[in-house]
């Protein structure tokens, strides 16, 4: 501490570094769940943010990857898809996703990429009491963060799920990746009609801006079912709010955020975390 | 601050870089240096350690260098010379040190190196009133610190200067730049007697091992002479205790490091630090 009370961050040469990596950074999240679950847990780890534009990211990746004190990194926008080439191995997760946003470094240098979007999604709706194994999916919106979540959807277990997006080629892919891992899975794509849906998701960035118009036809949601949204800006968006009023339960896109970080500490080797625990320690600045 | 009490990292994606670039990064002293003195001042900023090997140097500072969010870096070993080609820009105290230990990331997006090393010495002198201007001193150990400290003396005004080392071509190239930008400087290369010195400077890392010989002959150092040391393995080595001992006064290594910083932080475009204050909050793991 300081004379003056404020935090010192506790950074040495001994210090190990998480970088993360994405262009613009000053929406970034990670550094103020991760760092302070570091220092109250005692680990000497820090998530530094880097400001990579896409044209820098194929040069400095390689030579960041081969600093001593690195264990990996987080990976946003815009590199999600283009790390996918720099890495010795992927998960079949990221693999179908077509994206990865963590890697780790291993003990011989190689790097191994994995992708916690659509886990951390598919933890937060487990957690809030709806199966997701055997049930039926919707998700709007398959770009980075849809795909991720129908890669993780079907790795947990939906026996049918519906893809939908406006880049029918994109869209087409993934359901072809999906059947190729996942050869059981009743697969339907270019559908956005919510109805007979167990499990629905707004993977798209409609919500992030005032008068968005909704994702998909909210009428058509089954007031069983479990809405879930990827949007951050706000909490209760339009599209959950109406989702909430027809009594659907629901998942607000920081749940993902913060359910997907305990996967990545497991992945880089760090003790167990909760959601909870991470989300109490948290210092962020909307 | 955490609900533990420990200190947390301030860290967002709002925050400005400064890297800290050298290998091994184990004994690394100035982000627990420059860090508390962000965080005490509300600086949004902080300094990041980063082991890069002498083969990865090059490929890794252009695009480093070209984040939305670095300032620039501090640079040592192994890159403070290595770094000189990748600049832009330099000052003439680095161009006679031949090394460079910042990096200012110019707005428009050019490199610009300055060498502190020297500065910091010169400045620990003279705050402990041994004026510099028209006198005489000896720099033993002509390295990367030793021309630095040269450079920084020649730039203060000494009227004479001496210089050893048993890397007679080193010595003599460094003898000659000296001589090109300071040419009413008398130079004396090769004698490492102090006698007749005003101030008397150990350059070499004799002092960091026990048993190490002395860098020069201390019966021949003129008792009212002022001596410096670079060693700060040890605050009172061996060298320093025997010119002690003779009556002289002295400056201990680690006094050179807490001096340069004020002048980095202004290269940075920081407020004004004093040397005093980033001791006093320093949180130095030895």
């Amino acid at each position: 501490m300081t004379p003056q009370g404020l935090p010192v961050p506790p950074i040495s040469g001994r210090t190990t570094l998480i970088a993360h990596i994405g262009f613009p950074t000053e929406s970034f999240k990670a550094p103020m769940i991760y760092n302070p679950w570091f220092a109250a847990r005692g680990i000497d780890a820090v998530v530094v943010p880097m400001g990579v534009r896409a044209e820098d990211f194929a040069a400095l990746a390689p030579p960041l990857f081969r600093l001593s004190n690195i264990r990996g990194a987080l990976i946003t926008m815009p590199h999600k898809v283009a790390v996918m080439e720099l890495l010795d191995q992927v998960t079949p997760t990221a693999a179908i996703a077509g994206a990865c946003n963590a890697v780790r470094v291993q003990p011989d240098g190689r790097l191994m990429g994995d992708q916690f979007d659509g886990e951390g999604f598919v933890r937060g709706v487990i957690r809030k009491g709806q199966p997701v194994e055997g049930r039926s999916a919707l998700v709007v919106g398959c770009g980075g963060v849809g795909s991720a979540i129908a890669a993780s959807l079907a790795r947990a277990g939906v026996a049918r799920l519906a893809l939908c997006d406006p880049n029918t080629a994109g869209m087409t892919a993934l359901a072809g990746r999906l059947a190729q891992h996942y050869p059981r899975l009743v697969l339907v794509a270019g559908n956005a009609d919510p109805a007979g849906h167990d499990i629905v998701v707004n993977a798209t960035p409609l919500g992030m801006q005032a008068g968005d118009p909704m994702p998909m036809d909210v009428s058509r949601i089954d007031p069983s079912a479990f809405v879930g949204e990827v949007v951050m800006k706000t909490e209760m968006t339009a599209f959950l709010q109406a989702a909430a009023a027809r009594g659907c339960r629901y998942q607000v896109g920081t749940d993902m955020l913060f359910e997907m970080i305990p996967a990545y500490l497991e992945f880089f080797g760090y003790p167990a975390a909760t959601a909870g625990e991470l989300r109490g320690l948290a210092q962020i600045r909307w």
